[in-house]
């Protein structure tokens, strides 16, 4: 493997050093997305491994939604994954990385027909279907496609499976906007339209949920999607030739939380799925398709302190506000999902002391990032913060609220060298889009 | 007044018609803000002639962060309005729109050197001060800069008010990132080292919180931060020209909710601070930054439904999701405030019997938009959904998440025409900030 920088054998996140923060810092100012190469490359290598080493027909996807920078999404396909997308805008930018359209696996609950008819006229490799009108507007486009641009067809299943993370980011229930139902039967449904209208069915996917640290949903998940695969062996003759069982492993936001580690939840996945499938006759490809779990602890975010604010807080004494150049606009999780991070003072060093801070953000809004987060009693303007595990849901859902422009991205290289790979919005991007229409003030 | 389309006296939140929905789908696609420029100017017009009507010297600003589309801060200007900005981003998109920077009042609670640097090279005209670091900043540049470019200074105060609305968008307790606290004695402390500095301080300002649908915070508000005007002058000889009682009057997302009208508003907030200011000496233009109340309800999204799925939901018998071509990243507000809307649809007419829908958007996320609305029972992939009082903190928060473009907003005129003033994201757009390092992918 290649070295893996700042790390420790507890606690395995990448953090920036002080000598990188201060060169980063000086050429691409805050605030400042950075990613470690090594970190990535190790993360998606460590996770191929493992779960090879448990199932040799086994395929690793990048949920590029977790962080779709372009240069990322290159790295990741080189290391082996293919490249989940949800959007034609993942697909575009995949193929922007030079990726091969059919190394991809596009998703959503909600293709349009224009979406579809891009991926497709691109030689998209798989469609992971989500409802009975995308069957069928499948079925009517497949009889004028030409056979060697026919993608392979993958059902989404709800599983039925109610994992235990925050609601808005849990998607494996029954009750879910995603796939066909096993309980009700419009799985079943679903495959046997599929086989009538002469479909290519290439196999089944599910996706129990996001940031779990017990892989027990997951476990459950894939058994049950293996059982899936098995009645329609029984029923139907069909036979599965991939199982994809999704992502969702949590990553360790704070060094308290423990995740599972990646080897021991490749080997409960696999042994589930495996003991379903048992004497079907199925070997499945078995597939994951991890995001957040792959690039969210290559990754941090650099702040500039601008204000240090002691305020009186009833029912507490004193809070002290920290105020650093960016907020809910660059992280939108602790206001979305009320997401705990940590923080660390990088620039100066040492620490010294600690006392108790509230992050902020600057934003015209109360912008809370986080909240009681331990740094040095000295802070002050001028200092610089990182925030730990911020590779993934930052960069991709940033916004320009307030009109800030979005911040760069920098990749610390293999040998230790510094890439920009997503630039910060200018001021001409900012404006690029207002028309100002004739006569509107006259 | 110039004539309200599609209102009514009970409810008075812009619609748009079918005809003009049909126009727009066709002409700019969905998802699509769009918002009634007579609707706008109206609120505009209610609110400043409310205001005057019981205090001559008022003023209304603009809060841009509610929706900084070039198009309509010009209106706003038009309309009389000053302009409200909070960061260098929405002072460039106002003085793009013709606004002179002398018109500008600059917020933040960490503005940087080289924001509040570039505010005075353009000639701001004000700027309201959050902390002793930045009135020290402006102390050090006050010497070097021309008097006709010095902008009058506004002091931001923490009132100590705890509003009753949603923890987020609360702002005015004394435990807050923002300005100076009264209680204490830092706001005290900001007025004698601005004098101390020979710095032009022209008055006060508070803001207590968004989306209040009581106004009682407000008033009390208002009626601290005219308290401690009137200490100033008894305590320091100096007298307050200006006393901003920030913005927040609730909107209507939903037809249950009933915000104080804006005309009883307006007086209950102008009555509090005046009976604190009786006798004192001191007769300060009174102002008021309304965003939200502004242009919320002058604004609608359109949707085009893509999916109808019923699906068993536990405890409920059957959920049916209408999955629409927009989501999280045009509308975060679902995801970070629980907050409700109320949706109809517009395409095609007559609505016919109701069933319970739940809206959901497109995202690779659960992306719930809006639970159990009533819609028509015959709603049909293809429909078109209008999404109610959108016109504030859609397009100004909207991300790229999933790489979704992000919609255009369409105004439709005061003589029914319709234009384009803020076009959708190209893929160009999506593609120019990605830097692709040389040899990363060997």
């Amino acid at each position: 493997m290649l070295p893996m920088p700042s790390s420790t054998l507890r606690d395995s996140r990448f953090r920036v050093s002080p000598e990188n923060a201060d060169l980063l810092v000086r050429r691409y100012g805050t605030p400042l997305y950075v990613i470690d190469e090594a970190h990535f490359r190790n993360r998606i290598r460590e996770y191929v491994d493992a779960f090879r080493s448990v199932y040799a027909r086994s395929e690793l996807s990048f949920a590029t939604k977790a962080n779709s920078t372009m240069a990322l999404i290159a790295i990741a396909h080189h290391e082996g994954c293919s490249i989940d997308v949800a959007s034609e805008g993942e697909l575009r930018l995949a193929l922007a990385a030079g990726v091969p359209a059919a190394s991809c696996y596009f998703h959503g609950n909600n293709k349009s027909r224009a979406e579809l008819e891009f991926a497709i006229s691109q030689g998209i490799g798989h469609i992971v279907v989500d409802h009975f009108g995308e069957i069928e507007m499948l079925a009517t486009r497949y009889a004028e496609i030409t056979a060697h641009r026919h993608p392979r067809l993958i059902l989404r299943l709800a599983p039925g499976v109610d994992p235990v993370t925050h609601h808005k980011i849990s998607t494996g229930q029954a009750d879910t906007k995603f796939g066909f139902n096993i309980s009700d039967g419009a799985a079943e449904r679903a495959v046997v339209r599929c086989l009538e209208a002469g479909l290519p069915l290439y196999g089944f996917h599910c996706h129990v949920g996001s940031q779990l640290l017990d892989p027990e949903a997951q476990r459950t998940g894939g058994e049950l999607i293996a059982d899936f695969a098995v009645a329609m062996r029984t029923r139907h003759g069909y036979s599965a030739e991939y199982l994809n069982v999704g992502g969702g492993l949590g990553v360790r936001y704070l060094g308290s939380m423990e995740p599972t580690p990646v080897r021991e939840y490749c080997r409960l996945v696999v042994e589930a799925a495996q003991a379903a499938l048992r004497g079907s006759g199925i070997e499945p490809i078995l597939g994951q398709e991890p995001g957040r779990s792959l690039v969210s602890e290559s990754g941090v975010t650099l702040y500039t302190v601008g204000v240090i604010k002691p305020v009186p807080a009833p029912g507490r004494g004193t809070r002290t506000y920290a105020a650093v150049d960016g907020g809910l606009s660059d992280n939108p999780r602790p206001a979305l999902y009320d997401a705990k991070y940590e923080v660390e003072r990088v620039l100066p060093q040492p620490a010294g002391e600690a006392a108790t801070f509230t992050v902020s953000g600057k934003h015209c809004e109360t912008d809370m990032l986080f909240e009681d987060v331990e740094l040095p009693a000295d802070l002050k303007p001028g200092d610089v913060l990182q925030v730990l595990c911020t590779g993934a849901y930052n960069s991709s859902m940033a916004s320009n609220y307030n009109r800030y422009p979005r911040p760069a991205t920098a990749l610390i290289r293999t040998d230790g060298s510094v890439d920009l790979i997503q630039r910060r919005e200018d001021w001409d991007e900012m404006l690029a889009r207002e028309v100002m229409p004739e006569g509107l003030v006259r």
